[in-house]
């Protein structure tokens, strides 16, 4: 049970989106802004990507319902699928990824722990492999926005389910419509 | 000097306002979310209490540019002005704040640190000071959303001017118009 009465089943309104419907003046930037960061084209870094580092940071900060759900929304749009988010969230220094996208996910792992940890010398080497401004920008900005998401889904208390096949139904789903459609 | 090419002159856009002009795109959801957590009506928060606690969470997270900015958006629309926000950012537990705005903050700054920080037993202490489930709601996803600014401003290595008269130059435009708007 969360800490609010969100108005809703929780079973049905797991995670953030109890607290969404809660308050949908709230739900709208939140929505636009994982839409924009997640999915929106153009952007060199596709959406399985860039759900990739969403996944890590919500490991990192052991949120289960967004790293269940941002794991699934990765492994969806990854050709080598969930694999690879377990490789990741294990060891990002061993995981088969591409040297700029190991950068990346570096800095975003040090934007988790504290912004200030993100030093000139992490933003050179992502930019030796090949990291663009905008890129950098957008790592450190879903990685930062995690940071948001977590504390929200976790400071509320709310229902993280255990079983993965909900997860993995949410995926085709955001896949499909994306962020914040009804 | 930011980590990347924001594109502006970094003392004319100090802080957030230059990762906000170079990508306009996110600046809109995070200006949104700015202005309805911390100044849309109706709210039984006022919006000085409000940013006291953005102030608050800022000031853990020891960001610079968004403390002094929070600091003085939250001055300038409390009586007490910043004597009240410096004694809250001294110690919550003294600070002469109302039983309930202090067990809000204290909520804030269990969410700051992590989540799952957040207790049943500082939800009942809110409570029983008279606080809502609006209010609680609100006062997490605050103290969340400034987890995110502060490591977007700190991330991406911004400028924070030590000049104070900049910071309440800007409180006067973001309580006259609000925020996000040219």
């Amino acid at each position: 049970m969360a800490h609010i009465d969100l108005g809703v089943d929780e079973t049905q309104f797991p995670g953030i989106r109890g607290p969404m419907q809660f308050r949908p003046e709230t739900a709208k930037p939140l929505n636009e802004l994982a839409e924009v960061l997640l999915r929106s084209e153009p952007n060199t870094l596709t959406p399985g990507e860039r759900e990739l580092i969403a996944a890590y940071v919500s490991g990192l900060n052991e949120c289960e319902y967004c790293c269940n759900s941002h794991s699934a929304y990765a492994a969806a749009q990854l050709d080598t699928g969930m694999v690879l988010v377990n490789q990741v969230r294990a060891d990002v220094d061993s995981a088969p990824v591409s040297a700029k996208l190991r950068a990346l996910l570096t800095i975003a792992g040090a934007v988790r722990d504290d912004g200030r940890k993100v030093t000139g010398e992490l933003i050179e080497a992502a930019r030796a492999h090949g990291a663009t401004d905008v890129e950098i920008h957008d790592t450190v900005l879903i990685a930062a926005a995690f940071c948001m998401y977590n504390r929200y889904v976790d400071g509320l208390a709310t229902f993280a389910p255990s079983d993965p096949s909900g997860y993995a139904a949410r995926a085709e789903r955001i896949v499909a419509v994306g962020y914040g459609k009804p």
